[in-house]
């Protein structure tokens, strides 16, 4: 019988931290080694997450040598954090999937703009690879340090891909439009997100300003071969968790409603976590909350294409893809403990 | 002393007609002559605003009879009803302000495919007014037919229109999202609209269809002078009341967010009703809910601005604009009975 | 290997039908061999469930006939469905657990004042066993006909039953308040029920007259040995799942905490699916939704006890009791396919 | 003509403190004199409350000296500073009207339990007068020291303190549930009240304990003329605003619910403020938010009575109340400035 694998998860009292400890409780194949939470140091992982596990939580500093027993460490973090983390894991020889985005651009000099600090391990930048499965999964496969996708980059990325890589629509005409659950912004003691600012309320944020905006453009300029300068404006909307993206585009004369959807199909017909809809209306956040899943569904009226998406910022865009780039990475099966 | 004018609501029971009506109960120098109400005839119209009123509510029939001693008439009906009534209003010389779209389309043949009927009444629709006063002012004072916008448009028209009419945008690049509350949807039993439907969900509807974007084109298109094919995407929020709307397009090179907020404090800086915020992320729903104002905000990179609007889909989107449009036809103070 | 079991649920697109089939889909030693709706008649039952399954939904009918190949038949229907039904299902030999309320109350002469019709089947009525586990598991060990609890009985009677055991409290004085999430009221279209009259809304419902009422006195008098004539009045929160049950009782002198505590703790110390927490406080409706569990918590001041407990009203309120009820009478560990 | 009147507040950012700004500059009779706010020194009145006016706000220091041009000033602080303010603004002459819990209870024993402090002013507090306008309107009126009720007090004592004085229920039975708003637990950065905390939750908080269960005995008491020592049990609702009360004791024999609706009609009947439904369940929370009314309905099944009330808490469980005893206190019409 084979040895079970061991993770560990180091920020795991974040929202994200908290679901993918949870389903790595549950996962089959890979056991929890250890666990890290600054607020929670010495409480048990039981109590926190409602599953069987002996485990209590422990520093950053303990986790850290935990990880020498572990295949793999993820770390759901603050960016600052991963970054100064990541290098160090990755000399250790572990496997590292970071939630966080520090090791997701490609060009280090968009750090300073969008994340507010300068970029100091850019070598194992040059090495991390996008872990997107459904974009690119080939190189995730074995992959010993994985950039695990943002929530809005996953969600936006997933509904034009394709469109873009057909050649369908115009890639200097990219609109995208997104609203998310309150979880996005992580846990915090705030004012801005009490329930009398969020409740009835609907806002957009950091517009022209976002870190994801940088992280979409270099996933779907690869896609499509050439620069796609979009626009993306992030809205706040009064529930807990989801994301709906809502993408915008010229299409190439012609296309008709058919065609994008056949697009669609033939990229994701036999995606096991990607749902293609007839519609762009029938693609609703409520149907992808608490599931790994994304739903995606696009028409156009021969001008313009119109691509949805939708899935929970919490598993699809952090926790369970984070599991099913560990999953390729590790090489167990892509869906195990997920479905 | 002057006698006081009457005014007459067709359909108050709508979400749109009981905020009316209480703005017409409170106005001061406009009298509620009647109220008409297929489901509560006979109930008090006080019971039902909690109001000091002694009227009741009436049939359709004793309302169009009782307009004969009004000098002003709400039709607060769905669509196909206010095409009806409508034109027998004109007839009897009374002034009609119509909250439903049967009469703000210029071009009939844009009623089949969007309200999903023939249009019966061409002579009063060239005839009518477009009441959005902010852009068309001196044509709704002395009007006899206002067509009153519709919520969406008067939210979408008020973010670019003054950046289209001076030049500043691209009006073939024109993308707006637009997000309601479920009052929006009018008053109905249905499963859709069920609060187990509506609460921690998000969707797109009518995607590519909605009967509101002939609507905005039509307008945007006679401010910018030149066509405005833009795409228009309306999303149902789980909040009661509000539209926020998002509007990016393409600007013109070397165009700089001061002089787009120039332009904007220009054209609003006198308007009582319309609120210019320094960025679009001060632009918040819940700050023009129960409110007769529409906040606007915008920003750009250089290439692409993003302008957003705020306003309460049944005031600004419905029946305060209503009462705004009555003052100028009637000749009182535009914001009578609204600050 | 043994032979898989297999169950059918009849009224399987309510709320709760919806929740105990997903149940069934995952149990592991029993699969689902039918299940009935008429509003789906013909669609798949993993389109439905978003869970693997090959079967389609059928019509009752058809569901009576497939009951036959079954050990066990779910009804989750209105109650006077089941009352119709499950005497056909009894004398056709299956083991029956009804969600319905047609068989909780022991004294037929209740069901005309509050379920509004004459118990027609008395006979069946005397024989089935009020599936309550954690009060009476023995005798639902092997039964042949299950009454499943109500979903506030079952908070209710859990909060309160030890301490009324125990002799702690005066039966005479006990006042159940409770609040439920809107899928309580089942899946209707109806105004009642709409996002726009739920949200921000609270208010209490059949007051003095809920159904609940005699099933929650008959369990406490069974349990005290003594009539518990309880005031017992339901609020509806604007959430869609959980009730939260709050019950305020006299004590007997000089009772402490301490000793209300204990009476829970050796009441439920070993119960799976029972929560003890350290104060009435620290129970909360969110902690319990979307589990099979119940969380209870007393205090006292000396001369009363307050004893709260929550549960998800769909869940252990109903299909996940349905199942803890199912593996009890057919020899299945309790809690298999719950945890 | 009339010199117009001034008024003061300190503590105007919290909840209440904004929304008796509002009422204070729509008042009519009464000018806004100053208003503090640590956290918005500097900055406009009419920036933070969208209505006209030139003031900014200013430090509490600035406010005390201020109060010397004022006929009264409102404390809408916490209750610490209230008691430290309150008896210096006394020597000042000025009439005060006291929102914080520290003038509430005669007897200064309870407040180092309830308040965690010592009562420093007992001698005020002798003087105080408490401000239910509708239980003991002439003490207020001319008052010089108002000690404004909290908002469970409010709703508590005004749906049971017609029944206690009739001598219809027993003193000694009663049982009052709660439910508030998140506005009720006041202006604060906290994770507890964050929306990922609230939504979709509910809560008992503070049982046995909240500070505002000696201020409803002692109400009740007076009403009754004997002891009513009740349990109260205050719960945290999903919404913004209001609080629903539903308070349950036992009845003398052969007590109907007609007689118990008449005591209510007699109580009520000619107060502009409360409103007596035919039911319970007619008292609905929404229905009350935004307005300074209390609704209140009851039903008996002869051995218990269930009533019911609902206010705003920050209305007439504050501010509105504020507003009301002011009225009173300085002669002016009781309900001017609220309907």
């Amino acid at each position: 019988m084979q040895q079970p694998l061991r993770a560990g998860i180091i920020g795991a009292s974040g929202y994200s931290g908290i679901e993918l400890t949870r389903l790595i409780l549950r996962h089959g194949q890979v056991q929890l080694g250890f666990a890290t939470s600054d607020r929670w140091v010495g409480q048990t992982v039981a109590a926190k997450t409602g599953l069987g596990s002996e485990l209590s939580y422990v520093s950053v500093d303990a986790g850290l040598e935990a990880a020498r027993g572990c295949q793999v460490v993820f770390l759901a973090t603050p960016a600052e954090s991963s970054l100064e983390l990541g290098p160090k894991l990755a000399a250790q020889g572990v496997t590292v999937v970071d939630l966080a985005g520090s090791f997701r651009l490609k060009d280090a000099a968009l750090y300073p703009p969008y994340y507010r600090f300068e970029h100091t391990a850019p070598a194992l930048l040059a090495k991390a690879v996008y872990g997107l499965p459904e974009l690119f999964r080939e190189q995730v496969k074995g992959a010993r340090f994985v950039a695990n996708p943002g929530c809005y980059p996953t969600a936006a990325a997933l509904s034009v891909a394709p469109l873009l890589h057909a050649g369908l629509v115009d890639p200097q005409s990219l609109v995208i439009n997104a609203a998310s659950g309150v979880s996005g912004a992580g846990r915090k003691a705030s004012e801005d997100f009490g329930f009398m600012e969020i409740d009835g309320d609907f806002r957009a944020y950091r517009t022209l300003k976002h870190q994801h905006l940088p992280e979409i453009r270099q996933t779907l300029s690869q896609v499509a071969g050439a620069d796609v300068p979009l626009v993306f404006t992030p809205h706040l909307l009064p529930v807990k968790r989801g994301i709906l993206s809502t993408a915008v585009a010229k299409v190439k004369k012609g296309v008709t409603t058919a065609q994008v959807q056949q697009v669609l199909a033939d990229a994701y017909g036999e995606e096991p976590l990607i749902g293609v809809k007839s519609e762009p209306d029938a693609v609703r956040l409520a149907d992808v909350v608490l599931t790994p899943k994304c739903l995606v569904g696009a028409a156009t009226d021969g001008a313009h294409v119109v691509s949805i998406s939708a899935i929970d910022n919490l598993l699809k865009g952090a926790a369970s893809q984070a599991v099913q780039n560990m999953n390729l990475a590790l090489g167990l099966p892509e869906t195990m403990g997920l479905l």
